[in-house]
């Protein structure tokens, strides 16, 4: 080659900085170009709603890399306000436009790397632009949802959606003071989930002032003369407000990707092999705009996650530099803090298990998080979905104090392993009065779903 | 058989009493009956240090299970205050005596169970009885700790061994305001430990006021005219004290087991097969008088921990009971708070790993608990070590705070479900800013060992 191999990133939030980062100390020789829509890079959607609290004390922090950073520390080089409008794969070439000066350009890659991210679902009557409303997604607006609230002062708000964002959000707003309605069109807040756990929630929920609206859809916005939202129409009631967020999820965004013929499977997402090559020998995908594999099912899903999209990430990476990774798939470890309680959401959920074919076996437990006695003791309540034919633990949910995430991590790790519920109850874990009980909730659930086995 | 069936257990501490309600629970028709040495039964060592301090708030916790209670909730017979003297296994038979009466007597058996527990190691001087000198181990004198404090506010205490127990005992001495020397055999506090944990430990002990005296031996005692001891003297000098905590082990109590022809094992704990089963068929032994297989080197050990007491007496009782339960063995996974940090110690440590024979890569890694920005965020410090050959994952130490202890539970079921680094380096861990960076360092952990398996 008589040039330097070209290595292009479409798309610079999270899972692109990771993939540009990776190729450049994988081939030290190679241009490694990042090209980016918006303004910023590599930032978190997740840490927004404890940037609004100011928990998450410095804004400044929201940016793990900021362009020139990217550019000094990992030699890549970033172009912001730079949007790919198509590409070109016969003669390996993006067609590009720069937002600084509208000029429309041509650049060539050697090996493309397709990081575009998703893009948040948004309502019919959301189309035109409404002051009010928000979505949490890009850094831009979550910048404008602070400040919208500093100046305006809301005193009520309505989330649409009461998935994992929209249950943060809630605390979020809720610690600013802020009445707030939860629209969900299910019967309980986080989607799929067991109707034990659903039930907890919910009063967890309530416990904390929020008022849930469950099994309604959303039919209209009423709006005053500014296009400012002043109703949230429902099926179920009409809800005054002074600010709306809508967390109903987000879809693959491959619409370049797939105007070029990239192939994208039933769940809208690129469909990658287990290296990240996408249908073009040239082309890896990586992130929220991918297909991953589930790893119980080992059926396609769509987990937009950046926990799996920063190691699908670092694969697209390495292998676009000539390495040879794998990324196998992942099992979907959904951690949040409602208020005052731990959720941990792991593998697959009893209907998800339903859906996928599976007999299953489910139990619930409740049982102490430390040695009664000890004054940090609270409740963790554990619900198990077990293989019948198996038995293996295929998912788990835990609701509670004092390590239940960290607890759901250990359930991950023995899903992901093909444990059975018998090899759980086995589990070597340790006991120490500040830490835990003798028999650990994770033990107990396990003891207690073998006796249905 | 024209009585019901006789189940007897020798050892009312942790395990027997597991054992011995796990029997009746199996066979409801069986005479179920504890032998218990001391006036208790039923209660926790580890709970000892909490409960000096004030934070284990009720003392009546630290018994599980009263006499009575066991009696009335388990259906299990209790006889305290009764010691075995021998066993007969021609004749199926325990010759008794009861310390209430001075009587002794002979008891029938159909099943036994041995749970006879381990004794503290002493020193050779300690064979008189001196008022200030104690050994964590029983119950009854963990109260007279209790009061002796409170009686005599000693000012200074030598504590002898480093291991976990002689570390929550400096931690709980120091909040009661005694200052502590820690005398240790070794060079870093917890036995075996690698030198990049022991010399953090040994930093924490020391930013906490503790006095560590490395690489001593303890050579004498010397006593006032009451029999107290009033000076340490060691190879490395000596120390003045009010009070002595003697905390250098615990060696398996199998006197009557092995005077009984019950086979031994060369760490001295008796053996069993995998349903706990002795050498004699109707014998069972569970506990810290038994060795237990390591599931890493499938060689004999030695670990005397609650958890793994409470499995081998489930699996114990049962069987005695006519079940056919399994216990495949144990990896250590030790926990301990050293005043504001966690510390988490499994499977084998770097010296362990060499003693048994494996080649070994270790990696030390420090990663934040959180993301950065988050108030909470500390610092984790993860060893590895890893086998060479076959790349899995055998032992990892973790010291810090903020869920330090928990990523240990991780580290342990992959290390039990034999995982290699690469496996852990995969896991889908969750990510949430309350709770976890975006890589967490068990992740962070195996990405570094990975560079140099």
């Amino acid at each position: 080659m008589n040039r330097k191999p070209r290595i292009l990133v479409i798309g610079g939030l999270a899972a692109g900085p990771s993939a540009a980062s990776k190729a450049k100390r994988i081939n030290k020789n190679a241009d490694v170009i990042l090209i980016e829509r918006t303004k910023y890079i590599s930032y978190g959607i997740c840490e927004i709603p404890y940037y609004l609290t100011g928990e998450y004390k410095d804004k400044n922090n929201l940016v793990v890399y900021s362009p020139d950073r990217l550019q000094k520390e990992k030699n890549v080089t970033v172009r912001t306000e730079t949007e790919v409008e198509s590409i070109d794969r016969k003669n390996k070439s993006l067609l590009i436009k720069d937002h600084k000066n509208g000029i429309h350009r041509k650049e060539e890659y050697d090996k493309l790397i397709i990081t575009t991210g998703s893009i948040p679902r948004s309502l019919p009557f959301m189309e035109r632009s409404m002051g009010n409303v928000f979505t949490i997604k890009e850094l831009s607006r979550a910048y404008e949802l602070h400040d919208y609230i500093k100046q305006h002062k809301p005193s009520n708000a309505v989330i649409i959606g009461g998935g994992y964002i929209g249950m943060e959000m809630a605390e979020a707003l809720k610690h600013l003071n802020i009445d707030v309605t939860l629209i969900h069109r299910r019967s309980y807040p986080l989607s799929k989930i067991d109707e034990n756990s659903g039930k907890l929630l919910l009063s967890v929920l309530q416990e904390n002032g929020v008022h849930f609206v469950p099994d309604s859809n959303v039919k209209s916005f009423g709006t005053d003369t500014n296009d400012n939202v002043k109703t949230v129409v429902t099926d179920n009631g009409v809800f005054d407000t002074a600010l709306v967020i809508v967390a109903i999820g987000v879809t693959p965004n491959v619409a370049v990707a797939r105007d070029a013929g990239i192939e994208t499977g039933h769940l809208g997402g690129i469909k990658t092999d287990e290296k990240q090559h996408t249908n073009d020998d040239d082309i890896f995908a990586a992130g929220d705009c991918c297909e991953v594999r589930n790893l119980i099912t080992r059926r396609p899903s769509y987990i937009p996650l950046a926990t799996v999209a920063s190691k699908m990430a670092w694969t697209a990476g390495e292998n676009a530099a000539g390495g040879s990774a794998v990324f196998k798939g992942a099992i979907r470890n959904i951690a949040l803090r409602v208020f005052n309680y731990e959720v941990s959401r792991v593998g697959l959920t009893i209907s998800e298990a339903e859906e996928a074919g599976f007999k299953i076996v489910a139990e619930t437990i409740e049982a102490p998080s430390r040695i009664i006695g000890m004054p940090e003791a609270a409740r963790v309540t554990v619900t198990y979905v077990a293989d019948k034919n198996s038995g293996r633990l295929i998912g788990a949910t835990l609701i509670g104090k004092d390590g239940a995430v960290h607890r759901g991590n250990v359930l991950a790790a023995m899903i992901q392993m093909g444990a059975t519920v018998k090899d759980v109850s086995n589990l070597d874990m340790m006991y120490a009065p500040p830490f835990s009980p003798l028999w650990d909730p994770v033990l107990v659930a396990a003891n207690q779903t073998l006796k249905k086995l």
